[in-house]
């Protein structure tokens, strides 16, 4: 295709973005951002031959409708189609379903050094596009670290929009600001380079501190001197919206031996001037119509969600308590902080997508006696795992996990799926791990937590908030360490709900109603402590328990009411578990995907009635 | 205390540190290399007021014998006694109690930015002293990152002895070469220095680029541009053996605002020479018996481990197959990996400490066809647990996870101890998780899951290699997947071992034997898939079964058959389960842990007796 005709396909492009969240929220300002970047690499490598990785992954829209999935294209992030990552399963031309930010680089090497080892002479290039929100991430640092020996046909493109979700931060931020700056220079310095080669060199040790001075004078010419020095080829910065550009710089570099880091300046939502003017809300905005480039109108949410309740019992907090501070890895935008960035500047840490480093450094804050919530969706902490062991729990320091979309975080799908944090944290000594059973819960769970002397672990989910309304003579309960909440018992049998799934349970109860079929519901508030007096009451005293989650069955809640059972000696045959079997769930809303687990009050209601027919045949 | 009080004081704790080691092994070279460090570090600071943190902190031994420890010092690494780690429970000293490289930085932020929060007017210095060896890890970058807005009283001694356990590797080790090169011209480029900054500066844009000209000198002839680039001043590198100098700059850099890198060069092993001259060997040397600076005789083990087993299982492996590769973050003498790294100088990667690079870029490799084996402790992937789960599991990608050290890891205590992989990976669908009988099917089980098309990981401890005999007529069954090997029936009861307490299990089976108690004994071999058939045969057909795991109880393979059994319906009210409680188990040699937690013969013919009678007293 010729130029010309390369840049209308981008125009195109960017109508079928513009189109799908006119429809739809999805990744959008990030999409808008790469069009041109994805063309030209698509352009010069043969990505079926060479290698090429999105790292995080919601960028991928335009690689997607590159590689013949335009048709496909309107049915992305919903059940059953497209999912808003690369998925392997779709196409030949994505080869890792990414959606945690910065394993790029690592994947991409593996790639080279695996091609270098076991197709030698096929001269494969492998590429990890990464952003520049993204690329403080550790095991970024860990790669390009790695890459020098083993990374002869790597490229890095290093996709620079000055922005990670939320403006970004840190020292590599501020080290790129300056890279950007140099753009003008680039002539300039090039001969200036080639006036210092000349100088000639005289004998040692004079000869060597010159060498030096002229080494030192020309790294610090070059920009990038910092990838340099790490043993990385550095170019650029060069103009991510121009084709011609981007395809000159690309072929230049495969011509080379790698690694390569190829810098390209874009600017997120690029084309469309509302998405470009405010690239926080258009990450992922709602729904809205547009005529051309104006927004007619955009669909406002009115529900509000557990995250606005987490945000606004943090702020809470802050308030009553100054030794209170909260820190998040660029989930800013994602957990609704912004006002909690507004309001207390000096407690507020938003350290990037770094969550490692967010967690061993909420650890010093809470030895130095601040009480540090870490405010990181469940699936994204798992990159804390270790320090969560070593940092946090092993020392037995009072900090608050507060972790969002725990549970089916919907469209997202299974890279952003938080069901394996019941099983993982509930194996520290020390820890808390609790689940609200609805937004009253939630509130009083983080207030609990800043009072507890030990690390305490919130998770809820990505869900309109709900209050479970309790019986007109009954109080909520109070949270207290271990201890669940009954709401009542019932005759045949009892419900026990970890979690928001509560008013499931509740729907399902009144649905055995109906049926004459009296359940008992507990919400059961803790997995660790658990209560295990309540949880063997309901095994002794009820003819069926039917234990409700939504996490991982493998070592969750249910097996955690197992093993207290089978430690005190108390039957279980009767305890049936629902929760997340042992598979990968896929994208769609989180209410398709509760039903097709059977976790909704319907499949409640079910698991409950066969429950029942099942000990009646039993007996 | 005047200058040669402190030399002879660094002598003396050196005369220590070799007695020490002389009658036990123990951390050697590396805490000889930090004397004078240590020395100098309490002459400048006050530690009860100012923060400490000793990343790794096996280099821990002259601070402890600094901070009061001196008398107990011989106890170190024994049960009951000193921990061979920094431990806040022996002193105010020790803020944390480390073992895994890399957080010191980021928790030391956390203490200067939550000093700087609560304890405004007070001053306090936060100092994190870390290994060139841990320095790429990547939670380090993440914390110089982050250090710029935050740690205005944050130094960060870059402890560069050129090591880590094995030889470094990686582009950061290069640039620090580069750096220790630079030492004897500091007078000199602080000359030149002087003059650029004299140079007078016209209009713009010329004056603009001759600013950048200067600044770009500067940088260039400073020293560690790289860091001055990310917001950290850098000093150095400098003398750490030098302990007049190291007060000197100590007390420089904390007259300045931070954050501060001080790079100070020690040579691990120094004052020993054998150890200086092979710090690989005396990281943590065998027994040995010296006179003044010589080796007089050193104990050689002759007992073969399973990390030999497994290492020799792996070579044979690339030898049979040329896809076969491996990979290691820094593990390389710990797994005893060195001959791999000698034989197979293509398909061996020393990432170094770097353990999400590590699993990452074996994911690389797996996507092209060729079969990683990621060879690392089980405490250490822990650092990778969102690789392990995002680029290899949910990818469904064969890479095999050899887990040394997994169980009680011995006299390195709690930071060491592997005991949470069997919970943390059986979470994730697609895995297999398998842990030998004896090391017959350590090496079976390796080959097994080079020919298996998904993630396997394969549990071992830190132990002498046991084979288990078979009775005459009985052949040893073939690793199959999910499938347990019955060594026998019997009548009273049956014990499932998971993994190599299966000896323990024998001999205690051999225990009540004679006390006319007939257990059967079952070689379970994999924890997922688990062999449900055999689990549920014994569950039903016999009285007692005991599970024995060198795990975590929580969500380990007693749960796993727990939830196995709940799903079928099956009663487990006669199964007891043995493992690891829900404490972090203290140092100690591993034999003496096991007995305390019942675990080894004696422990677990106790709880199958105790079984037996509960059953009768219930029947």
């Amino acid at each position: 295709m010729s130029l010309p005709e390369l840049e209308r396909l981008a125009d195109e492009i960017r109508d079928v973005l513009c189109h799908l969240v006119s429809a739809r929220s999805a990744h959008f300002a990030s999409n808008l951002g790469v069009v041109e970047l994805a063309i030209a690499l698509h352009q010069t490598f043969d990505f079926l031959h060479d290698r090429l990785i999105w790292d995080t992954g919601h960028q991928i829209y335009p690689h997607k409708l590159l590689t013949g999935r335009y048709d496909d294209f309107p049915s992305i992030r919903t059940k059953g189609g497209l999912m808003g990552y690369p998925n392997p399963v779709e196409s030949d031309y994505d080869l890792f379903c990414t959606g945690h930010a910065g394993s790029s680089v690592a994947t991409a090497l593996g790639l080279a050094s695996g091609d270098d080892l076991a197709r030698r002479d096929e001269n494969r290039w492998s590429v990890a596009v990464i952003g520049d929100g993204a690329f403080p991430s550790g095991v970024v640092h860990e790669a390009i670290n790695n890459a020098k020996q083993l990374g002869r046909r790597l490229m890095v493109v290093l996709n620079d929009n000055e922005m990670s979700i939320c403006p970004r931060v840190g020292g590599m931020a501020d080290y790129l600001d300056r890279l950007r700056m140099n753009r003008g220079y680039i002539g300039l310095k090039d001969e200036i380079a080639r006036m210092l080669s000349s100088v000639p060199v005289l004998g040692d040790p004079v000869e060597r501190f010159l060498v030096q001075v002229k080494e030192a004078a020309k790294a610090g010419l070059s920009g990038g001197m910092m990838f340099e020095e790490l043993g990385m080829r550095y170019f650029g910065p060069i103009d991510g919206h121009n084709i011609a550009l981007l395809r000159k710089y690309l072929r230049m570099a495969r011509q080379l031996d790698g690694p390569i880091l190829l810098h390209v300046v874009t600017e997120k939502g690029h084309g469309f001037r509302p998405a470009a003017e405010d690239p926080v809300l258009f990450h992922a905005p709602p729904q809205f119509s547009r005529r051309d480039d104006e927004i007619v109108e955009m669909k406002q949410s009115s529900s509000r969600s557990y995250t606005h309740v987490a945000r606004d019992a943090i702020g809470a907090a802050m308030r009553r308590d100054d030794r209170v501070t909260v820190m998040t890895a660029a989930m800013c935008q994602g957990n609704k902080l912004e006002p909690i960035r507004e309001e207390f500047p000096q407690r507020f840490f938003d350290t990037g997508i770094c969550e490692a480093h967010t967690v061993a450094f909420a650890a010093g804050h809470a030895k130095v006696g601040l009480k540090p919530i870490v405010d990181i969706y469940s699936t994204f902490l798992q990159r804390s795992f270790d320090h969560v062991f070593q940092e946090v729990a092993l020392q037995d320091l009072p900090v608050t996990f507060m972790m969002d979309r725990s549970g089916l975080s919907g469209p997202d799908g299974p890279t952003h799926h938080g069901v394996f944090d019941v099983g993982y944290l509930r194996l520290f000594p020390n820890m808390v791990v609790m689940s609200p059973g609805d937004e009253h819960d939630l509130v009083e769970m983080l207030d609990f937590a800043l009072e507890h002397d030990s690390p305490c672990g919130v998770r809820y989910p990505k869900a309109k908030a709900v209050r479970v309304a309790r019986t007109d003579k009954q109080e909520r309960a109070p949270i207290e360490l271990g201890t669940s909440e009954v709401l009542r018992w019932g005759r045949d049998g009892t419900i026990v709900a970890y979690g928001p799934l509560l008013g499931e349970c509740l729907a399902a109860a009144a649905l055995l109603d109906k049926e004459g079929l009296d359940f008992g519901v507990v919400n059961a508030r803790f997995v660790k402590p658990l209560d295990t007096d309540t949880m063997l009451r309901a095994l002794r005293d009820t003819p069926l328990v039917v234990t409700v989650e939504e996490a991982a069955l493998a070592g969750g809640f249910g097996s955690a009411v197992l093993e207290a059972a089978n430690t005190a000696g108390v039957d279980t045959s009767h305890l049936r578990r629902l929760g997340i079997p042992d598979i990968y769930v896929e994208h769609g809303e989180r209410e398709e995907l509760l039903a097709d687990l059977g976790l909704d009050a319907a499949g409640i209601a079910k698991a409950c009635r066969e429950g029942v027919h099942a000990e009646e045949l039993a007996s």
